[in-house]
């Protein structure tokens, strides 16, 4: 690598791109198999809502014109669903993007970030490309420890990231334990909890934590369209946060920076409840279907309330990843996570889950 | 604005959100009329390509699966259209997205940026935003003035940015003037030529960028999807450069930054000769339309070579703007750029031409 590479900055000629889930056409033209299916990146097996589609065909038509740079309409409806003002709304190009737009906003290299030793690796590639040093928390039996978060907090500590439920281990952590963490942190030091999974969660003690953002001024939720309401492929995500930080955010994201196909099929989503109770009863159902064949198979797993399960292969994972995918179901090897014997499985329909569970056994009994 | 506004970093709270063209929408409910024409933002009249439409609605079936994050399709078809090798071609979220990659890349608060006093705003404002010094040449006749650029090298300087031809001028720079400076700078300077309007350009000494590249590894050319090809909407953008450059900007990106409408869209756009060829055409036919009206009615003008003209009203533009807004047309207002007097206006369709220069004539020889 010559000069021009070098000249870079430091910490993006240090930053190691993100390894995406293997895209099934990739996986078809290197292998020569068809009827593959992708259980690797979360994506919602029922596809996107009928009316996404039809909205977002729609707004194809006027593809020329510039998106309303202020997102008006679909910052008004998505302050309807959220119950938070739209003026401390803002949108991104997937979750990934409003991170971005946080990150860039605060952090530089004086800055100390602190994460839990699992979160989900977009956000430390982030941290780590705006130069950031990365305070890890070991996880306590994978989950985030807030006593330990709150205790590693130094006058250089610019973001405390909590993701819940946790992208890979499927684990969350509680209304109490947010609210401690919440009480017990700098006003100064803002708070990020990415709530990527947030439409799946029923458990009552689950953080209301739209509820929480009048009292606390640098608590900043994400959420995204990637999940639930299958849209990845279209790139849409939202943060909700007090006032002063919505401003910083406006002058940190770019202008058109969510396409107005997204806006459209958002908008749509938000409206398909059917499409959205279906979805949340589908996985409901596949968590309960995997579980139940790991368990007959005896392979162990982290418990998940996500729309995905880790599971435990007691060998090298990336092996069995390997098997499986000339199999043809794609998974997610967690070797990026330093967690070289897990796999990372979306749930998927009822016939994928069986897939899933028989590929599995073949390989684990082999 | 309390404390979380004042926490964000100096360069971003200091950064003026980019004032985007009115959208149609919002100047219909601000002062209730109908049968608007948008000439603000330089989009293209006779919207997007029915082939891109075509495909990006056969590409919503998908839209739950995230895209390839490797882009392998669109960056193998984008490799035929300009004959650069794929590698050394990074696609963005529209090439303000690519701009910013760039920049995110090489610049930070001790670097200096060389820029045309009339360069388009977004290049300013990302450069402000990641902190660099601007470093602004006087042009020359509206026209980028490349030994004074050459002139104001210095130790710091990171990139030098040429806007070719440049919004919101309409000037373009020479195949000879950009050899001068890739002869007469260091190679350790980046020279990024913006050519949003790429296609638009048929004047025989427009600069052949794509064959100093293999010379020039310090030439950047970013492009866009969102003029001649019609989909703004979709946000599409590419950067061409030298490997080490596109190694480092694979670094700073995010890895899902275009999303799989645009994708669609962005091959079948490539494919789709006639609808480029049709576009070229009426833009070559309005441009004198409009020239020729503008001097009927006396109105003085910056020659163009693009799909815009920027219109010197000898007085106030805003107030102009704001009476033509009353009746129907959105051009933009150049105030941002330092030129009060000035007004850009895109070209449209025939029937959008005779009627902006109506509207032109009733304002200015009311």
């Amino acid at each position: 690598m010559d000069d021009l590479f070098h000249l870079g900055k430091q910490h993006i000629k240090d930053t190691k791109p993100y390894q995406a889930g293997k895209p099934i056409e990739e996986v078809e033209r290197e292998l020569g198999l068809s009827n593959i299916i992708k259980l690797a990146s979360n994506e919602n097996p029922l596809g996107p809502s009928p009316k996404a589609v039809e909205a977002a065909t729609s707004a194809l038509h006027n593809i020329h014109l510039y998106p309303d740079a202020l997102y008006f309409k679909l910052r008004k409806k998505l302050s309807q669903y959220t119950k938070v003002d739209m003026q401390n709304i803002t949108l991104g190009n997937g979750s990934e993007n409003c991170l971005e737009c946080l990150i860039k906003a605060y952090i530089d290299e004086d800055s100390n970030v602190v994460l839990d030793q699992y979160a989900f690796a977009t956000i430390r590639i982030l941290v780590k490309a705006y130069g950031a040093q990365e305070q890890l928390i070991p996880s306590i039996n994978y989950r985030h420890d807030v006593k330990a978060m709150v205790n590693s907090v130094n006058s250089h500590t610019k973001i405390i990231f909590v993701v819940n439920p946790n992208n890979p281990t499927g684990t969350y952590i509680t209304h109490d334990e947010l609210v401690y963490l919440l009480d017990n942190v700098p006003p100064t030091v803002i708070v990020a909890v990415d709530e990527a999974y947030y439409e799946y969660m029923d458990q009552p003690d689950y953080p209301h934590t739209v509820e929480l953002l009048s009292k606390y001024a640098n608590l900043v939720i994400s959420r995204t369209f990637s999940k639930v309401f299958g849209i990845a492929g279209l790139r849409l995500g939202y943060l909700l946060t007090s006032y002063p930080v919505s401003e910083l955010l406006h002058r940190s994201r770019m202008p058109f920076n969510v396409n107005s196909c997204a806006v459209a099929a958002g908008i749509a989503s938000l409206e398909d409840h059917e499409f959205l109770a279906r979805t949340k009863k589908v996985n409901a159902e596949g968590l309960i279907q995997v579980r139940d064949g790991l368990e007959a198979l005896g392979i162990e797993y982290i418990p998940s309330v996500a729309n995905f399960i880790t599971i435990d292969m007691k060998t090298d994972a990336q092996l069995v990843y390997n098997q499986i995918l000339h199999k043809g179901v794609i998974v997610r090897p967690l070797v990026p996570y330093g967690l070289p014997n897990h796999l990372r499985v979306t749930i998927g329909t009822y016939d994928q889950n069986v897939r899933l569970l028989q590929v599995l056994r073949e390989v684990y009994h082999a």
